[in-house]
């Protein structure tokens, strides 16, 4: 947890009544000017926070609504999300939203938010638990210069910066399930969808959709054993819009970095949260199943599976199944 | 040129005078009754040939339009073209208008053919010249059931449905330079430009669009060198209807194969048409060059080019040069 979120913590412990700008600036070791310049940036991001010299803090509302102004306030990206930024109540699916913008034109950074989604969407058809403001339903518009055959890196950043996002929030057990999914004790926490939009020589557009289970107090039946929330985890409500911030913050670095050819890193950095690297799977593609070790994951994002005969599978897209019995990285099939 | 083509060709050479059903049924070695059926079928495809038991027959009027009864009944196909065809006078581009039906759920087999277009385009952003009634410029949407990264194959299945129509149609001299135009004596007659709109698992649809220069009589100077028409090289006009038709049940025969596995003919059939077997090449893709002979293609669509340092490059996409000189298969840079 970041100063920020400490102090919004302290905040709302009180339930209601006024901290001491003293107290609070003890509790997160910093001088109460400090403090006064973090209470601002919460304001800016929407908390209704009064102040007085004599009596402190008084948090008195703390909306999280995902509009354009806060989401714009609370980004420090330099692109994504800097332009068009579209906040909508309900949508279909922002995925879909988001590709018709593409289609006309928008340009790469442009964002779809949504409060719900009536058909959320997961892969290979799944449907994606959007439930009224208690999660963020994202999508953003990319114009990557790739071949078609290189879409699949691009799924790696957004899972990536999904779970560095989370790390960074403070929580625990974070882990990556190829080929895009985000856990958190073996249960999904949050889901991509990224669809592309291509003529065979060149990427035309990418949509990284994203679902990430935030405040979401219970799941469906169907979805208990499966799904989780950072809610449910971690004890904690968490502002949307700031969660939202930090992923496209993340995202947007690596997604630079990897315009430019740095891939060591990002991909050093995805193997270590993976799951899956060493792990004995079961992989289902295209109708065939193949099983082995799982070695390497290739810097287009396909995973390369030795077999017990010693051959190797690149393994460019599928589910995997663990075949292995491990602590971490429970099979987290279906989805919040 | 088949017996259709030939009557056709007998009836125009009257130049609006009646020939005999005897004198048309020497000619082509048929019997009258076999005549008067082939006379049938041109009508059916929008011939408009008078017929008397005592003078023969008579060309009143050859219309060449693409309208969508005609066009469905020239069909010789299960599904392509059968149920939804758009004909459009004029349009931005028919892979521009089959993609918003695809996106809005258009079947397999739909089709959008024009009889020009306004902003045709080509691979990588280049323009596809497409004069008023001249070509025939269509676009097919396909949904099949491929990984993103086996989307390659289609263009090949296009390629040569285009290629062995022209060689059905009497022409010589036909070859593929890949990844997908079609050339006369090294001249681009025929281009193709594949959209992929897909999630990273699963290939959601494919729009094939192709530009074939059918009776252009010339081509602006820019084009000269490098483009050609079934009219400049044959001297004969020919009807798109049945140029359409032809290519399109070719296209579906090797599509269905395809879908069911069978690639070994398909693959031996392109190769023996491809101008690139064998020959000294450099590809540009991605920005890297590379030089080579072609030594094989891959099912997926891939070039296989081994480098003079005997390694093997895979190439997806890009454009090639031929570096050795030969008798067949001009650069054919530019296009239609």
């Amino acid at each position: 947890m970041n100063t920020r979120e400490k102090l919004l913590t302290l905040l709302k412990k009180a339930e209601g009544t006024w901290v001491s700008g003293d107290d609070l600036a003890r509790k997160v070791a910093l001088t109460r000017s400090a403090v006064w310049k973090h209470v601002c940036r919460l304001r800016e991001q929407g908390c209704a926070i009064e102040s007085s010299p004599r009596k402190g803090y008084l948090l008195t509302q703390r909306p999280d609504r995902l509009v354009a102004d806060e989401i714009r306030e609370a980004l420090e990206t330099r692109n994504f999300g800097k332009r068009e930024v579209v906040c909508l109540e309900r949508t279909e699916s922002t995925n879909t939203s988001a590709r018709s913008l593409a289609l006309r034109g928008a340009p790469e950074g442009t964002l779809v938010v949504a409060e719900t989604q009536t058909q959320g969407r997961g892969r290979k058809g799944r449907s994606w638990y959007s439930p009224m403001r208690d999660g963020v339903y994202v999508s953003i518009v990319l114009r990557p210069r790739l071949l078609l055959n290189q879409a699949g890196r691009i799924p790696i950043l957004a899972s990536l910066a999904l779970a560095e996002t989370f790390i960074g929030l403070g929580i625990s057990d974070v882990s990556i399930k190829w080929p895009n999914d985000v856990l958190l004790r073996g249960r999904k926490v949050a889901g991509i969808l990224t669809e592309v939009g291509a003529e065979m020589d060149s990427v035309d557009y990418m949509i990284i959709g994203v679902g990430i289970n935030v405040n979401t107090p219970k799941f469906p039946r169907s979805l208990q054993g499966s799904a989780t929330s950072l809610f449910m985890e971690s004890g904690s409500r968490f502002f949307r819009s700031m969660i939202l911030a930090q992923y496209l913050t993340r995202l947007e670095k690596d997604y630079s970095l990897y315009r430019k050819g740095v891939t060591g890193s990002v991909l050093a950095r995805w193997k270590d949260l993976a799951g899956v690297m060493g792990r004995r799977v079961s992989v289902e593609a295209a109708g065939r199943n193949s099983q082995g070790v799982v070695e390497d994951l290739d810097e287009d994002g396909a995973l390369i599976v030795r077999s017990r005969g010693g051959g190797r599978v690149r393994v460019c897209s599928g589910d995997i199944r663990f075949l292995d019995v491990h602590d971490r990285g429970r099979s987290g099939k279906g989805g919040g």
